[in-house]
């Protein structure tokens, strides 16, 4: 298996270092390949820009059009370039990165704006039918997805009636969003709240357990996001018999055990 | 009454450039006064990091800690201070982008890491109890919050049952995560769905629209979120009387009619 880890944090002593180094150790001790892209040790460029599509000299720039002709084209910059055939080439993609703000550091948001271009995960057509490839099918099919998440708050904080909301809706637009719209098999978070206070102990317990849910993976909990051609949708709406209620749950359907059930 | 508007958008001949510019020349034709931060002609640098904090020397640097000193001590880095004086300068406060992936473009969302460091916007503490200064107290107290989003995807998309998720649960992360928890009183965004494929004459009759919603900013309908400190949370946690159902609408209290209503 080929793993791919995106990570986003500016402190070189940080728990999530720490994760991180424990975690490729454990890669690499049990024989699988792996790459990283470590977003603040590569200075990686977090705002969309025209500087992307550095051929184009549309005037004035559209961003959405641009990136679409400079990825056709295969001239995207070279660090976009480069994300991509490393999510590609990975079997595994983890974004590991803390909570701020309720979502990802602008570093990893800004990766995702410039790495999921349109062409690459947007605006793909479908084969068969007029409709697009995404949520369930695009560039990710066939891969997993696990987000490794620190964060400052408590559990009971993040928890159904916690006063940030629910962790499972405050991730909904990464793991959906982002990651089950690029096609990607997304599985359970690997989470850890109450970050900022860990004991060495406990840190060390949490590095285990991320090594686990890595070397697992194939054994993760998929979380069974519908898919955008598979029935539930009309013309991008939930029909009226798939599903009741309200909020994100209603884009999960029935449970599938784990991403080795999924891939059969 | 004095505007500060956050504007998050690569091209000068966008929708939303066309939006701003007419929204600024009402505010000006009005008699109001009016700040901006045109984050991307700014080149507003969107990664927090050591830099934010030059005068701290501290090895390994913790970003959170590192920031919280230098907010004490008035020893941010000289753009995070001047974003701090122009939010609370301002009586309303509006964030204006583009959504990307479901979120605010990286540019913004790394303006809001920056900005809302530690002891401005975080780990505040209360005066009269062992609390925090957050959820409906803080730095924005007293001041309204409104953020104009674009959207490429269609309103039906965005829906309840859209497969997107709908558009109220996606902003929650800002409006209740970032400015409410500053403090700010925060009322329903202006929202342009399908904003990819608009014509001139739409755009025109949106922008008159932004124009009047922040013109009218009094009477608009305010989002009662709940307060940390008014009852409805015990440690954190929604009290078991308050609210059934799931979802980020737990949060949501008895409706306040307007802006007008809820400052009395």
């Amino acid at each position: 298996m080929r793993f791919h880890i995106v990570f986003a944090h500016p402190e070189a002593a940080s728990l999530n270092a720490f994760l991180r180094d424990r975690a490729l150790s454990a890669l690499r001790a049990a024989g699988h390949e792996f790459t990283q892209s470590d977003l603040y040790t590569m200075g990686f460029k977090a705002v969309a820009d025209g500087a992307d599509c550095p051929d184009d000299n549309a005037d004035p720039l559209i961003y959405h059009a641009a990136t679409r002709r400079a990825h056709a084209l295969d001239k995207l910059s070279a660090d976009i370039l480069a994300e991509q055939a490393k999510l590609l080439a990975a079997d595994v993609i983890v974004l590991q990165f803390p909570l701020w703000w309720f979502g990802m550091p602008a570093i990893i948001k800004g990766w995702a704006d410039r790495v999921f271009c349109s062409g690459f995960a947007i605006g793909v057509p479908h084969i068969h039918k007029r409709a697009w490839r995404r949520y369930g099918e695009g560039p990710l099919e066939g891969k997993l997805a696990m987000l490794a998440v620190t964060t400052g708050a408590k559990s009971a904080h993040l928890s159904d009636r916690g006063e940030h909301g629910p962790i499972a809706d405050l991730l909904f637009p990464i793991n959906h969003g982002l990651l089950h719209y690029a096609g990607a098999t997304v599985v359970e978070p690997f989470l850890i709240h109450g970050a900022s206070s860990l004991s060495g102990l406990e840190a060390d317990r949490f590095a285990a357990t991320y090594c686990e849910r890595l070397l697992d993976i194939d054994a993760a909990t998929v979380i069974p996001y519908r898919s955008e051609n598979g029935g539930a949708y009309r013309r991008g709406v939930l029909v009226e018999d798939t599903a009741a209620g309200s909020g994100f749950a209603l884009h999960i359907g029935e449970p599938v055990r784990s991403a080795d059930e999924e891939q059969l």
